[in-house]
């Protein structure tokens, strides 16, 4: 179960309104690399993920708790970044009172204009945080990624807070104000720190390549097909030895009379036989190895999910 | 900030693995009626009913929580009821173990018909819940409501709660696992104590009728137009006085002629200027005093979320 | 069948061209609380409602008609607003008269900057209405609530009919049109006759507490869960009497403790077995009757949904 | 202003009920070729068309109130599909009763798996219709098409009326019931009449080509870029003369050799300077034409959209 | 399989940097009637199309390429319009720079103002194009049409193509960049092209009317419902004959009483039974021939895609 | 520009009809993890790659063209897996087809449960792809991440090859068609190898770490808030060293505690003011010179991106 404590995580304040702002700011609440889906990610991973890694179940929803509770600051500084709004939409029967609030000494044709620029805080939340980005997307589960393999989920959530990062990295560059700055700094710098937890919690699987359980076919793990004709570029990508693998790359210098040739693709196989079979065989030991893993990790009879004081476990 | 404990808050538990019902579940955990669509909404609202409304804002953060840990609660059971599909999943070599696992003596026919009938835990998800509906639309920040007025936002809550008792009621019909049955029904009876706890706050602010701020045009309040042709009924609803302010309904018997001889309505306003006047004060009255309670709530200078250890207040 | 009659419901006229008002008056048009999202919902609403309440068929189908016809009274102000637009787009050979229509003597800059703050009037639409919200979005049928029971469907439309109040109350603070005021005054005013509509027809359908058929389970109904750690407040939602069904609040203070010490809430159940008895009884009563009504109101044989001239009754 | 007359416009009747094929029928109802969406479609082209073409307006408000029509026949059949449905949902405290009504004499195991197959209908709407499509996906007003120019617009109709047409035909072969067959020959036949009307508003208008106001240019208009390697064909799309225009088809045999000869197109407008000219000399009058047409069918000063009993007009 | 020329298929150019024009030219990246939709249409619709249509197949590759093609064009144009919105990102220490680039000599109050009026390029994709329209909503596949019927695709195609080309007439408008203007009138030129491609195949399809495969029933064909009373117009869609089918239009004046006296259009067959017959035995026939057709296309045994080298195929 | 041949790259084959795995099969034509998903990322995201990684700009174009062409086999093998569909649907007029057709010799409740459990082939696209999951959402562009900074962008596309190679390895089970399987294993086996390029890739960037420019604010590094109570666990994500940057973890055991005695969290930077500094000027170096390289590499006047003929390139 969750609970709340009215302190925020990070001291967040606000210098002044600054509606514009907190227009921006919304991607970070409502979008697509924003605290809600870091946590809604983490958390609904966790669930398949409790057996049989309790460990990381711990890890994904301490994180996830963590996202909430950043949702929370990002939402309280959009409020303050808003003050005046709401009480000025509240003086309903008065329009000559809108028009000096939101920025001061604005001109009516001002105030218009900034409702026009983001309409939401205007004519639907009236001053408060919605769950959209920054042009009023609403905010979408398919933000997220849950697909019930820890090697895989672990990197999804690598490039989730890559991109969170970089967001707040682009935020910062539009707002002076200093202790909205040392909020932002804070966050950004927190989605690194969950890079690493999550970078060694994959370090600790093993094996974890290539994610999932199968392994790659043999006949067509190294080969780069030249695809973009022009000036073709050579590097790490394409020439040499693969970075993981450690296979040497095949470089398709063209692609179409390979695939022609081939019959697409089919005749590649000679001399490869043993490769084939030791996949076969790898893909075999290591599905068992792991369903074993999972499955053994789920009790039988009925089942509970919590353990109540040390009575619910045998 | 918030805190996870690991223990849900209601004992939630499984008989036997149902992946099915599995399926029918998801509509309360990324559905529209769900527990992350009633957790976001009145999590969105909070924010700006902290001020004026602090006892609001506890009570909105409060049930808010409370939806977080039945979201958990309804994770949980889903993930109880896939129990195996994960672990089959994992034995990617050998297809001939699916088949015996998600229903037991099945058949691969009924295995391939289970995935088509639900395709993301076969094909997504690996067995873990994913926020979606019943039918796999994304859970969408649409479905929640945050309007920045209390008497409003507090309806809306009403209406969110009756859905979502309703749904489980629903949902109630397609198991006979005593104890998906038990969980479903404290999860039902929660939804009728929040409905309960949003009536009493509604009713706890005055004036919180019409919802707003601006009263309604005499003119236009307490007409009822006929416009649906053939056997018409009478009720409450159009004949005797209004249920709230109490007005005697007009019904309109013939809108079309009525609309042709008012000239658009336009011709309706006499003898009830005297009316419109006290409207017109009473709205700039309203607007007036809600504004100065939204706006006298608002401390000058540096805005600041937290007190921590009462220091930050003063 | 619908019939269509050319004059509007409500004599909406425009002073002058307002792009910017139009752009914020989409919220009405195709936005999450605007008349197409009320049409639908009570539009949809009505198929279920016809057996047993052909009363409340006629209501709904009476009220999504009206909002039908102020969906059109939408449109047609948006139309008016954005008079020149389509004219001077088809002036395609000639930029240099699109600057000077918009707004009369703006600099192309400022044709460019209206085009920018909302590109749908300029690239997709030619100055004419389009189903999204003031932000672009298209509209959704997530927006209605239909769920097959009418003591809910009526709570969502009191709530539907609250936030639709409410933006109409918001919009107009961003026009000085005294005709736009005055059919914005006039729509907003049939929202809260509309409310009230549905109010009382809520009221002539008994019981209706709680919405749908069971009853809350007694274990469960009156607890307050103090879950927001720090100053919480009490008010009637957690302390004196329920305002419904009139027990007293339970304020759970440690909800943590309590869980843990409950085993999931499960050893709560000593003394109440007899109102559970008597709840299980209620439900197997009101479950029967609620059925009976319904079936009992659908004939047998051959459907057919409407009586031409008296002849297809008996 | 919209009227409704409760018979509906086609007798539409139902055998008995089919949950399975009201859930295809849904197609119609809320899926993106369905009544919703074409009545959208026109009646949102219609404010744009009523200045200068108050007759294409009548035409469009006449079609789209029609396909509001169908759009309740649809539902009034679906509703009948789904009789029992909502009967036995109601009685939500005798599980055992859902399980005979469904399908008469089904177990309960099919009873679960027809909720599966379409949840909506068993947890959400309960028995009644809802505006998705087949599939559970929300109608989106995405589905629409209103560009503000009818050359551009009949032709969106004329095709959609044709997908809606196929639809019907594809409907077709999934019932037995003679009555449900029957309306859908009548909605299918009405598409077809559609179709037919909007053609020959298109032809009404001249010059309808190309729809909009820009000519093409001619450097680019008749050439045919053979960019899929392999067997090619030739048929009047890229041989002969061109259907409309009349002028030759230019093959392109090896688009990347022409490009890159061209310099990306650059080099190809080589005597055709004379057409140029022709062409931009035919854009400035069509522009100047369709300008003023528009134009000058707005009124000067406060704009009023209805004529009240011939009044407010002068 | 597809391949890449690193050269444009058009000598795309910008004067200077321009990112409102980049906003606005998002919409025929990512918007419903842009490059990409046009591309997916295609190429979907080919697959079905490939038997027994080889020919049609292949236009429809060539299109489907050359659309993808302009999608990298419109890229391209973007990308140089936003040219040093990246680089100033990137210099994310230093908040002085970036206000100086966006627009030259803009103050600060200038650059937050363009981040707020499209907040992707600055908070999200840093200076590239997103699949977005110029509102930012993201790129969906609801846009495209495929029904496995060439006489509805290409009537589908045809649609689209207006559309686009009117779009590209309205975006012409907004920039005064002449190379900006040169590559618009080359994209927009092309959908003209494209257009008459798509009638072209569909004249050469016989019968391609009534779309798809059955007939229009008789009795409903011809009829014209006045539904929109006010001033109504006769012209060539409900007077005279009808352009295809060159029946006579029965115009119901008074449609309600119409239905009425015919119960549902139930009495309306008499004196067609011949026709109905008729009607009824051509459906038959073309749909033997229409199966035929496709079925007879469709090799037996293992299906094999491509023919590489001649080998595939007998 | 691009290009079609039109072999599939692979070989696609299949033995005979199976509609139900073709159903499965859409997760990776038009799904979240599928082709076009992957193809629009490296598409969209090499725009702003191209200056200054013209190399990187190659390979991003190399495999996303092979990403539209495994969507191209992906899309065939749907096709041949349909077989028989698209051309029962013509026989329009004979029901009793298409009950045998389908999967031989079901009888008419097959069929129909077919059209049932995925209706858009029935009823939408009569037997051809569309762009849509396997349960009918449409693909949307939010499944692409694009954001203007490759060390951020390669890490988005190593965890969606993650997310791709495992669905096609749970696809795998749910097919016997050796055909199939081996084409599945084809597409599996090139994620992983576009897995290793964009590793290499990364790793040939230096600085990678952080992903963006700004370094990480080291008072909030390395804390590790243990925000889930219960059994807590430790691993190399909260002890030790820091995978990437080697420094220690800091565990904050009581989070809550921790955050009211810093005053959320201000009270810690004491000792660190120097460590402070140098993350600040490392700051600054690090985005002048990112600035630079980018901006170095855009050229001065005209903007044209290709060079035809080495003629465009001074």
């Amino acid at each position: 179960m969750f609970h709340h404590v009215k302190e925020l995580q990070f001291n967040a304040r606000v210098s002044k309104p600054d509606p514009r702002f907190a227009t921006l700011l919304l991607e970070q609440f409502g979008g697509e690399n924003g605290e809600l889906a870091a946590a809604m990610q983490y958390f609904t991973q966790a669930f398949a993920a409790k057996q049989p890694y309790p460990d990381k179940y711990d890890m994904l929803m301490d994180i996830a708790t963590e996202e909430f509770s950043h949702l929370e600051i990002v939402g309280a500084t959009i409020q303050m970044l808003l003050k005046g709004v709401n009480g000025e939409l509240k003086d309903a029967a008065d329009q000559s009172e809108i028009m000096e609030v939101l920025n001061g000494k604005a001109a009516k044709e001002n105030v218009i204009h900034q409702a026009l620029v983001n309409p939401q805080f205007g004519v639907l939340s009236a001053g408060g945080p919605r769950l959209t980005n920054s042009q009023g997307i609403p905010w979408c589960s398919s933000y997220t990624h849950s697909n019930g393999d820890l090697t895989v989920d672990l990197r999804s959530n690598i490039a989730s807070e890559s991109r969170a990062k970089l967001v707040y990295e682009y935020l910062m560059q539009f707002t002076d104000d200093p202790y909205v700055k040392e909020t932002l700094s804070f966050l950004m710098t927190r989605e690194i720190a969950h890079y690493e937890m999550f970078e060694a919690a994959l370090e600790s699987i093993k094996p974890n390549y290539p994610p999932g359980v199968l392994q790659a076919d043999p006949r067509f793990t190294n080969q780069y097909f030249n695809l973009s004709q022009g000036e073709s570029f050579r590097g790490p990508w394409n020439e040499g030895d693969m970075p993981v693998t450690g296979k040497s790359w095949d470089y398709i210098e063209d692609p179409i009379t390979h695939v022609k040739n081939t019959e697409g693709l089919q005749d590649q196989e000679k001399g490869i036989e043993k490769e084939l079979k030791a996949t076969e065989k790898l893909n075999k030991e290591l599905s068992k190895a792991k369903s074993a893993e999972v499955t053994g990790a789920q009790p039988k009879g009925v089942a509970q999910w919590s353990d109540y004081n040390g009575k619910g476990k045998k």
